[in-house]
């Protein structure tokens, strides 16, 4: 009697364990994506299974834009630069006829993104430098509390993706470390990415321009200067994860070619891997982009991801909700 | 009656919080440093209080050489160094002729020395530059654990200091993230830290060279190229804390004049702050250096922590104890 009670205890735990992992992803519909979730946490998590992984390794490394939120019809973070410039225009009276500021000034916004990454890069430096962490830590806060997406007319954040939100909180709740490791500029996300995705400051790898240490009135300071610092995209994503985590991810998330380096790296780790893409499907409820995009490209990593058998979810299937405000 | 057993009650917990706080520093002498150490984890942990900290918060930095374990009569990394070149020497035939490595391969330590920071970053490349992260980290574990200090033959990771050790746990157990954030090289303190202070990798701030990612035999691989990548001393303290971590620390601890910096960042920050310089005075049991020492010298920090009122602790005074090894 005491042992079928014993059990039945042990029965239902067990299906109350497995009800819980089920619960934890209520917006993914029951296919094939979901199900390799569950089943890779539920392998590395089980004690005295051959791919236990101890808690301290495991590493969960997330791109962000297109793939904890949305990133169109151009990444946040640019519309974030363009409002700055046409904040600072005022004091900078030479952007009216130098490029790419005055295509900016005008509302030619593709025209200002014509020079590519250098162009962009200059516009980021150029709206950042001079500033301490602090001020621009509150121009970010400033700005990410009140600026509207053109198209949802919600805030950028409220654009974050409710099935990836319900994956970060599964896989800390699973005891594993997830990590931004993004193209996107670490401070850009820093002030924002505990509050929005639980990940606090210091799990956050991005591209940055360098600082430099000085006293100003008495007052030891850091003041960003117009100096690349790190560029953490494509190869800069292994090369970041290795400089900033210093372990190899188990696990990494993407949605561009931009993460195919990332996933690489991770894969090829030995022990039980886990690398899935989100593929931009749903015209409807998001945008539906791969190869030819220029945002968020996904081609070479498709093909990787077909051959290598990495999961690769379709957002138009496999997702019951894209925003959290589809809840509502 | 009642109300009498539960005051009772209220004054007992009191009483083993205290006693608790207490015992979890066994190895500091009841002396000033210890009290503030307890007085200030236990303002910013205290609910309701005005100088509360959230835990999110609670960012304790601390240098490696000379704070959390010794750093004469050479830097231990030097001496991993120097044993990397002898190994390597066989397959360096031109280092014979070589400077500085000639002058390790005779033992003239102080003269391979003598060119200064520079001249060690070049040992440093060299000993690491072509092999990956993976292999790197295997030498650097097969040293330390089987190399000897010179003076004690103990193993450098025993030579950890106890009462910092007892900080560390404290401070974590208070809700604090604790980092390491020192002018050591990152590679050579992460395959260790996390089993010697409980410093996971992914909290270790240090010195570094680049890497760059390329295909080997169709595998990933990151490979060390001799290319500076950043100097985590100095003005680099507080500019790797804010690029590698994100947020101002509320305490850090050093032991010399490279992290003055770390302190002055550190303390200038809103709210609660503690800092703590380890001085070396104890010629018996460790080493007595300060103002004149090559290695760790402590000059300019100790009159600014004097005025500041930073809490010096004099290992001769305030430590019980200094290496576990007392214990046996």
């Amino acid at each position: 009697m005491k042992k079928l009670a014993l059990r039945c205890i042990f029965v239902f735990l067990l299906a109350a364990n497995t009800a819980l992992a089920a619960d934890a992803l209520p917006s993914w519909n029951d296919t094939a994506p979901k199900k390799a979730i569950i089943a890779f946490v539920e392998e590395v998590t089980k004690e005295g299974s051959p791919d236990f992984v101890p808690q301290s390794e495991r590493i969960a490394t997330f791109d962000n834009d297109g793939t904890l939120w949305a990133e169109q019809p151009i990444y946040f973070q640019y519309t974030f630069i363009f409002d700055r410039i046409r904040a600072l225009a005022p004091q900078h009276p030479e952007w009216k006829s130098e490029e790419p500021f005055a295509s900016v000034l005008k509302d030619d916004l593709k025209d200002a993104l014509s020079g590519g990454d250098k162009t962009v890069l200059g516009m980021f430096m150029a709206t950042q430098s001079g500033m301490t962490p602090d001020e621009f830590g509150k121009v970010v806060t400033d700005w990410i509390t009140t600026a509207r997406h053109p198209r949802t007319r919600r805030l950028y954040t409220e654009m974050a993706y409710q099935p990836m939100l319900e994956l970060l909180a599964y896989l800390r709740a699973n005891a594993f470390k997830t990590f931004i490791v993004s193209g996107g500029g670490v401070d850009f996300m820093r002030p924002w990415s505990e509050k929005v995705y639980g990940i606090p400051p210091e799990q956050v790898v991005g591209s940055s321009i360098k600082t430099k240490f000085e006293f100003r009135g008495g007052k030891p300071v850091l003041i960003y200067v117009p100096e690349l610092d790190f560029i953490d995209n494509s190869d800069g994503k292994p090369i970041g994860i290795q400089s900033r985590i210093g372990r190899r991810p188990i696990a990494s998330f993407g949605n561009s070619d931009g993460d195919l380096q990332m996933m690489q790296w991770t894969s090829a780790g030995s022990g039980p891997r886990f690398c899935l893409y989100v593929h931009h499907t749903d015209a409807k409820r998001e945008w539906a982009y791969d190869r030819e995009s220029v945002v968020g490209r996904l081609d070479k990593g498709l093909d990787e991801a077909l051959v290598k058998g990495w999961t690769v979810v379709s957002m138009k299937d496999d997702w019951k909700i894209v925003y959290p405000f589809e809840k509502e």
